[in-house]
């Protein structure tokens, strides 16, 4: 049994939580916390909670602490520093700021003989992997990332700081006619508002002037300035019974050409359709963990991402039923 | 530059050819037949082709022999034979056989310090990583492959071999409500015949029955008598005319189960829409192809498949490009 930790009690971890349970060669041994143990409710019988102050005690007692926080203050400074004391993974999705995480995470892990798994996930993840393998393939042609339908939480956190709003979700839509064009081998240029859709559903305050709020919603720079938005104003009953899911997803495309002239194309998709985004994302951590444990088992160290890591290391089927069963 | 020879050069070794001119990392050392090489023509201006009687004497000056013969009875012949002398790469697609084909190539790649990757491709290859990597990832859950549309060429002989037949295509269609319950998650169990549909279009020969070779079409064993199958009996012209390339495609999709109670719902749906199956395939071949070049450099050797691969090593992208644009 591979023996887990995880760093961080949010969503995310306890999508890892339900995935370490439904894989049988795995085993938690603490969920690390900076609140008070004691206040940490999680939703399977035993001991499993710890402070966070304690989690150098552990380092004999666990193969790959996943960690769980965000990737704004979070994990920027833990991954780095906690791979000085075990092999880690996370999902660090600030995509700008990769390059540098990654080296930081090298040096402490490679200088501690441990393995640093970063940013992995769904995008960044296992869109960025069909990405790189797409393009080996076809190298003449173009991809395109779409998004959704999905529940957007930094674009629901963002309306939520609007003056009057109570509470918000926004759901990234990809555009039918964009991944059509993609589909059909078009080749298009988008423009960010061809591609995605955004629809907000808010609760206001009362006493608060609805036109005003939607008003700064569709122009608020960065966030929704530059795309179509929709705003509907509901009930906090009617967010709660229909919007308290965390669904997502999206489509990674490529069209490219072969042939002398080429003259044939062709055309890759992947797609995800998910109920929960941090089970899912949870569930992608988990695989990597396995992955990771036997590269370290196998004398490997330093920062590693997706693109380091060959399939059967993900794998709970044995090299013989890979190729009998799975090849 | 990577250095590739060609053995074999049917349609495959046309859509390798093809692939190598595409590459920006790759040239062309020479081409292999069994055929006189005065007789071949290619499609590039140079001094290209070779009898095969002479492949042993390019040992130094080809980094990866990619070979382009069939299942049947050239690949379990010559891809061990061939590993001896270099790094070499098939397509071997003959399911059942890929555990003894792998041992094979595998004992003289290792004695002779090469590498040795099989079966790679689209089906075998990109579908089968896609398929491991969405068991690891949804451990419970269920997968689903299908294929086409497209052109099925060993059904196209099958058909041909029938008395009365000048030529025929037979095209493979996946039927969508099978695919629209796996993509709806409903886990459904199908039957061969639930799962895809043949379309043959035939040229018969004058003075035959057309009702005897449509009844011989559609009970021939294992190649139709369990499918729904459709005949249609069309001119040479239209033969020619209509169905003359050989387009094909097909889906693996993975519909899986998270949450401590399974209670969400998540859909991986990898597909491909082929203007050429060959050059599809070559192209493939190509990517691993520089894949093990690399790995060969950092000594590796003996047998490998699709799941050895890391990411990077297919990709001509730097590993900081990588992190920069592709994760």
């Amino acid at each position: 049994m591979i023996k887990i930790g995880i760093c961080g009690y949010g969503n995310l971890g306890r999508g890892v939580l339900a995935a370490i349970k439904n894989s049988k060669d795995m085993e938690l041994v603490k969920i690390f916390t900076r609140r008070d143990p004691k206040t940490v409710k999680i939703e399977i019988e035993g001991d499993y909670v710890a402070s966070i102050d304690d989690i150098l005690s552990y380092q004999d007692k666990i193969d790959v602490m996943i960690l769980c926080g965000g990737s704004r203050t979070d994990l920027p400074e833990q991954t780095p520093y906690l791979a000085k004391y075990f092999n880690v993974v996370d999902s660090f999705d600030t995509h700008a700021n990769i390059p540098t995480h990654f080296k930081n995470v090298d040096e402490n892990a490679k200088n501690s003989g441990h393995i640093g798994l970063i940013s992995t996930g769904w995008d960044p993840g296992m869109f960025s992997l069909n990405r790189a393998i797409m393009e080996a393939i076809l190298p003449v042609g173009n991809d395109y990332t779409f998004w959704g339908k999905g529940v957007s939480q930094g674009h629901s956190d963002a309306i939520r700081r609007i003056e009057g709003v109570l509470d918000a979700r926004q759901y990234t839509i990809p555009k039918d006619e964009a991944i059509n064009s993609v589909r059909n081998g078009e080749n298009p240029t988008l423009t960010t508002r061809q591609k995605h859709l955004r629809e907000c559903f808010v609760v206001a305050k009362e006493g608060y002037d609805l036109d005003k709020i939607e008003s700064q919603i569709k122009n608020m720079p960065n966030y929704f300035s530059d795309y179509d938005t929709i705003v509907h104003f509901i009930s906090m009953e009617e967010l709660t019974k229909n919007h308290s899911k965390l669904p997502h997803g999206g489509f990674v495309i490529r069209s490219g050409k072969t042939g002398l002239n080429l003259e044939n194309n062709h055309v890759i998709e992947y797609s995800l359709k998910l109920d929960s985004n941090p089970e899912f994302t949870g569930s992608v951590l988990v695989s990597y963990a396995r992955a990771i444990y036997r590269l370290h088992k196998e004398g490997n160290k330093g920062a590693m991402t997706v693109f380091d890591i060959a399939p059967k290391y993900l794998s709970t089927l044995s090299y013989e039923e890979l190729l009998k069963h799975t090849l």
